[in-house]
């Protein structure tokens, strides 16, 4: 039983044959997206050299495509998956508002998530992602 | 003023022509390492096609030596920058009885550091380093 093995993590905005963009709907973070690999596989050197750069290549078309849109003041990058051993890259659009900045977004939180952002939209996330990867 | 300009940010480990890696002498998390741009640059997608590879090589090394060295439970792979806002990688094994397992380390401390774990060899680990990248 693995979460990301059973469903898909968020709303799918690109589905490659290796892995998966998905959209997070977290409060204050809009833009918030992770990269999941289609296989369960727990670290990123139990991939091959191959599959972990074209992996890395999706994380830094999302990194491109966050940074186009939403034009944050920081793009935050992580592969945790302590919680969840199924390989995943949280990247996550931070600005100097949002509830938890300049602290990572698992520390505490320092303000209220406000409503001065909106999210994306997720179509137009989703075309852009196709465009750098297809 | 940049800290990670001005001083190594810990011990070196092996230092390459464009970025170096560092241990992180931090209580609790034996193995620590980060791996640092030589250049004050801040994201990823600031660096060429041919930079980002390079370093992401640098940090799947340290990656495997940590696990050959220490098999930890997990390892945690994040660049964030917030604080300091020049690229650096923290690569942070992570265990059952760690402070924050399962939660990242920035969350709230789940138990106090124990002293099971002593930090390993830093000759050792940077002589593994050095075979894997030079």
């Amino acid at each position: 039983m693995c979460e990301l093995c059973d469903r898909t993590g968020g709303e799918l905005l690109w589905q490659g044959e290796r892995c998966r963009v998905v959209y997070v709907e977290e409060p204050g973070y809009p833009g918030f997206c992770r990269v999941v690999w289609e296989a369960h596989v727990k670290e990123m050197t139990d991939l091959s050299e191959d599959d972990r750069l074209h992996f890395m290549e999706v994380v830094f078309a999302v990194e491109s495509v966050l940074r186009e849109q939403l034009a944050p003041e920081k793009i935050n990058l992580a592969s945790l998956g302590n919680l969840v051993p199924h390989i995943h890259w949280h990247v996550i659009p931070r600005y100097c508002d949002d509830p938890h900045y300049p602290q990572p977004i698992w520390a505490k939180a320092q303000r209220a998530a406000g409503d001065a952002r909106t999210h994306p939209s997720t179509a137009a996330l989703a075309s852009a992602i196709a465009a750098a990867l297809d």
